[in-house]
C-alpha cells in the first residue's frame, strides 16, 4: 500500500482519539529534521490537511556543522509548499553540560521543550514526528536487552502524550510503515533530504543494535524487524488493557495512604490473579516515589513471595527506600515503618503514668486517654456500651494508671466465664500487630489490670447496680 | 539460596495446585538423561520425598553411540539410591524416518510418549524434567527470533500438562536455577553425570543461540539471561490471565456455531479492548481449525481491521483456509462463506415458481414457504400479528409466485402511508447482507408485489373487513 493510503488509514483507524486534538482550527505541528523520514511525512501530511494547517517545526542544532544549511533546506522546502517555519536554535552542547547529559539527551530534551513551548504559543494540541517502523525495531531491541519491563516491549506507540506537556499529543504516523518504504516514497517524489537518516540521532547504542546486532540476528530469522514490531503491537494493546484492569484493581485494594505510605488490604490482594498481584505492588511502589519509573523484576517478586507467604510480621525492602510489612488484614508499605503507628494508640512513656479521674494522658501521635466520673447512667445502657474505645469500669476508690504490657500479665475479660487469658494471646487473637504490642496501652489499678485499651475490660472491674463510682474511659486521637 | 530449599520453596509455592498430582499414594515420574541437570533433580527429590514415591526413567536413544553407557548409569545411579528405574529403548532414527522427522523432534516425541505410557502404566499423575534458567533464556530467544506470537515469550512453564497426555503434569522444578547453580551442587555432592549437558539435546538452531547469540548479546547487558527469564515470569502471568479473561469474552461474543462455520456478534465484539478482539479473533480460527496453533500476527490484524471499519459485505481471508464476512450485526467465519446461506431463507429457481393455494414451495436448505386460506379470523388478529415470518394477504383471485427480486423493483410497504420504497433500500434497511439479496424470496402476483419475505406486505393486498379470501402465508425452516 503507497504510503499515503497508509497514513490516511492510520488517521482513520486512530480519528476517535485523534478528532478532539486535530480541530481545523488548530495548527498541526510537525518536527522536520530535513532528513527522508520528517521530509516525507511533511510532505504526506500536506497531501492529506491543507497547507495552512500545517506549521514545521525544526530544532537548529548548535552543535552540528552542518546545522545551517538543514536549517536553511527545512526552511526553503516549507516555504515552498505553503507551511509555516518555526526554527529555533539551541546550544545543545551547553544544555548537557549545563544539566549533566549525555548529547542526545540534550537534544532530545531540547527538541521536545521546543515543541511543547511552540505548540503553546500557536496553539497546537498535536506534533507529529517520523519515527518509522525500522526505528520501532531497535527501540524493542534496546529495551528487551536493557531489560525494562514489558512496558518497554512496546516500544515508541503510534500516539502518546508529548513529554514535558501531557495535554499535546505526539503523533508517529509513520510507525508500520519501513524506512525503505519512506525511502521510496523520497525517491518516488523527488524529495531530496540533506542528510542520511541512518546517522540521525543515534546513540552509540542504537548504532551497535542497527548496524551490527540486526543483521545478525536477520541471520536467523530474516523477518525479525516485524516480528519486533508485531511484538510491540501485541505488547502494547495487552499492556494497556492489563493497565487499566490494573489500575482498577489496585484502588480496589488500596486501603489507606499518607504521603509517605500506605496500606493494601490484604485479603482482596491475595485474591488477585498473579499478575494484578506484581502489578499492585509495583503501583504502590510508584504512588509513594512517582519518580522511581524502573522497578526491576526480582524487589517486586521478593515482595510478592513475602507477601503471600507471611502470615504476619514478614518485612522485606522495596526500591525507593521502602519497606514492605506484613499484617493480619494489611500490607503496609512505607519509608519508615514506624511512622504507621500513629494510626493506632501507642504510649509513650516507659513507666506507668497515672490518669486523674477526672483527667487525661497524652499517648503517642496525639491519641489521648480521658477519664470522668459518670453518674444517672442506665446500667443497661453502659452494658450494652457498643463502643471499643469507650470504656466504663467501677472505679472503687483505687487510683488508675496508664502503662505497656509486662511480660506474662493476665485479663480477666468481661463475659468469659471468668477465665483469665494471657495479655499476649489476647493481643494476638485480637489481630494487634506484633510491632504495636509492646507500646500498647492499658489501664491498671492496684488491685488489677482494668483495661486493654479497646478490646476489653476485667470482669474484677465492670460496672453492676451496686457501683459506687463508674468511670468512663475513653481513648481517641486528637 | 541452596538447590534443595528453591526446589522446597517452588514446591510449597506451587502446593496448592500440585498436591493432587502429588498424593503421597501416586509416584512421582523423574526423567532422567544421566546429565548434571537431570542428575540434580533427581538427587534433590530424594532429599524432599521419600525414595519409594519416586521413580526415574530414561529413554534409551538407539541412535548415540554412548546410548548403552548412559543407560547403565543411570540405572546404577537410581538403584544405589534405592529409587526404581524404567529403562526404554526406541529406535529414535526409525522413527524419525517413518514420521518425516527431524532427529530432534523425533526424540521429543519418543521421550514424552514413554513418559506418558509409563505414567499411566505405573499411576504416576506427575513427570518431572530437569530444564533450568538457562534452557529457558534459550527458549525465549528462541521463540522471539522464531515468532511465535506472545505465547513463547512466556517460554517453557514451570507447571503444564504433559505433551500428549494433558491429565498428567510435566513439572520444571528447575526451571529458575541456573546452569551454574546446578553444576556447583553436583560437585558439591559428587555426582558425577555421564556427559555434557552443554551438548545435551540441542539442535543446531538451538546451539547457534547457546554459543553465538547469547555470548554477543551479553556484550550488550551481561544479565541477557536474567533478563529474559524474568520477561518469561511476567508475560506467562500476564498471559494467563488475559487467556482467561480472553476465554470468557470469547464465549460471551460467540452467537452461533457449526462444526465449520461459527458467528460473532460484531456490536459485542467491537465493544472490547483491542488485545481481547484480537484474542477473539484468534480463538474464533483455533475453534475451527485447532490443530492452527501458530496463527500470525498480520492475518489476525488485517481481519480485525476489515471486521472493525466494514459496514457489511466485507470480506477477508484467515489462516487454516478461513474467511471473515462482516454482516451487519455479526462477524462468519468459516470455511465457504456460502455454507451460511442455510441460515436464511434463499429461493432456489431463477425463474417465478407458482405457489397454490393451499400449497407449498421449497427453498434452499430446508426452508420452505407454505400457503393455506384462512377464514373466521379476527381481523384485530390478522392486523396485530407479531411473527415476520408469517404474513396475510387479501388474495383475490390471482395466483402468487415465488421469485427473487428484480433490478429498480418497489414495494409499498404497509404502514408506510402509501410511499413506495425499492426493494433493495428496504434490504439494506432491515439489514439482509448483500450476499443474500439476490436470492431473498418475494412472494409476487400478476397485480403486483404481494411479501417481502420475513419483511413486510404490501398496502395492496393488506386484509380488511371486506376481504374475499384471506391467505395465510408462512417461511420456515423444516
Amino acid at each position: 500500500m503507497a504510503l499515503e493510503k497508509r497514513v490516511q488509514a492510520w488517521l482513520e483507524e486512530e480519528w476517535a482519539r485523534l478528532r478532539p486534538f486535530l480541530p481545523p482550527s488548530a495548527p498541526l505541528l510537525i518536527a522536520v529534521s530535513g532528513g527522508p523520514d520528517s521530509l516525507a511525512l511533511l510532505h504526506v501530511l500536506q497531501e492529506i490537511f491543507p497547507a495552512e494547517q500545517l506549521v514545521a517545526a525544526h530544532l537548529h542544532h548548535g552543535w552540528r556543522e552542518e546545522a545551517d544549511a538543514e536549517a536553511e533546506f527545512v526552511r526553503q522546502t516549507a516555504v515552498s509548499w505553503g507551511i509555516a517555519c518555526f526554527i529555533e536554535e539551541v546550544d545543545v552542547v551547553g544544555l548537557a553540560r549545563e544539566q549533566a547529559l549525555s548529547l542526545e539527551e540534550a537534544g532530545r530534551k531540547a527538541r521536545y521543550d521546543f515543541f511543547a513551548r511552540l505548540a503553546t504559543k500557536i496553539g497546537a494540541k498535536a506534533v507529529a514526528v517520523g519515527h518509522h517502523a525500522d526505528d520501532q525495531a531497535e527501540t524493542v531491541l534496546m529495551h528487551l536487552l536493557r531489560g525494562s519491563g514489558l512496558a518497554g516491549l512496546r516500544g515508541m506507540l503510534p500516539i502518546s502524550p508529548l513529554p514535558g506537556a501531557p495535554d499535546i499529543l505526539l503523533l508517529r504516523p509513520l510507525l508500520a510503515v519501513s524506512r525503505a518504504a519512506i525511502e521510496a516514497y523520497c525517491k518516488t517524489y523527488d524529495l531530496q533530504p540533506v542528510f542520511d537518516a541512518t546517522n540521525e540521532d543515534t546513540t552509540f547504542f542504537r548504532n551497535r543494535l542497527r548496524h551490527e546486532l540486526l543483521p545478525l540476528l536477520a541471520g536467523y530469522n530474516p523477518q525479525i524487524k516485524a516480528r519486533l514490531q508485531h511484538m510491540a503491537a501485541v505488547v502494547a494493546a495487552d499492556y494497556a488493557f492489563l493497565d487499566e484492569l490494573a489500575d482498577e484493581k489496585y484502588t480496589a485494594v488500596l486501603r489507606e495512604s499518607g504521603s509517605d505510605w500506605l496500606a493494601l488490604d490484604r485479603a482482596g490482594w491475595l485474591a488477585l490473579p498473579l499478575s494484578l498481584r506484581r502489578a499492585a505492588l509495583r503501583r504502590a511502589v510508584w504512588q509513594l516515589r512517582a519518580d522511581l519509573r524502573d522497578v526491576g523484576f526480582q524487589p517486586i517478586e521478593q515482595a510478592r513471595l513475602v507477601a503471600e507467604k507471611d502470615a504476619t510480621g514478614g518485612q522485606t525492602t522495596l526500591p525507593g527506600g521502602l519497606v514492605l510489612t506484613v499484617e493480619y488484614e494489611r500490607l503496609t508499605i512505607a519509608a519508615d515503618p514506624d511512622v504507621l503507628l500513629f494510626d493506632e494508640p501507642q504510649i509513650v512513656e516507659d513507666t506507668a503514668v497515672p490518669l486523674p479521674v477526672p483527667g487525661r494522658v497524652q499517648l503517642a501521635n496525639g491519641w489521648v486517654i480521658e477519664s470522668e466520673l459518670v453518674s444517672g447512667m442506665d446500667l443497661a445502657h453502659i452494658q450494652s456500651n457498643p463502643d471499643p474505645w469507650t470504656a466504663y469500669v467501677d472505679g472503687g476508690d483505687e487510683p488508675l494508671f496508664v502503662r505497656g504490657r509486662q511480660p506474662g500479665e493476665r485479663l480477666r475479660p468481661l463475659g468469659m466465664s471468668g477465665q483469665s487469658a494471657k495479655l499476649k494471646v489476647m493481643m494476638i487473637n485480637r489481630k494487634i500487630p506484633a510491632r504495636l504490642r509492646e507500646k500498647w496501652p492499658i489501664i491498671d489499678s492496684a488491685s488489677g489490670l482494668a483495661w486493654l485499651v479497646g478490646h476489653g475490660i476485667d470482669e474484677r472491674v465492670k460496672v453492676t447496680a451496686v457501683a459506687q463510682t463508674i468511670v468512663r474511659l475513653h481513648c481517641r486521637k486528637t
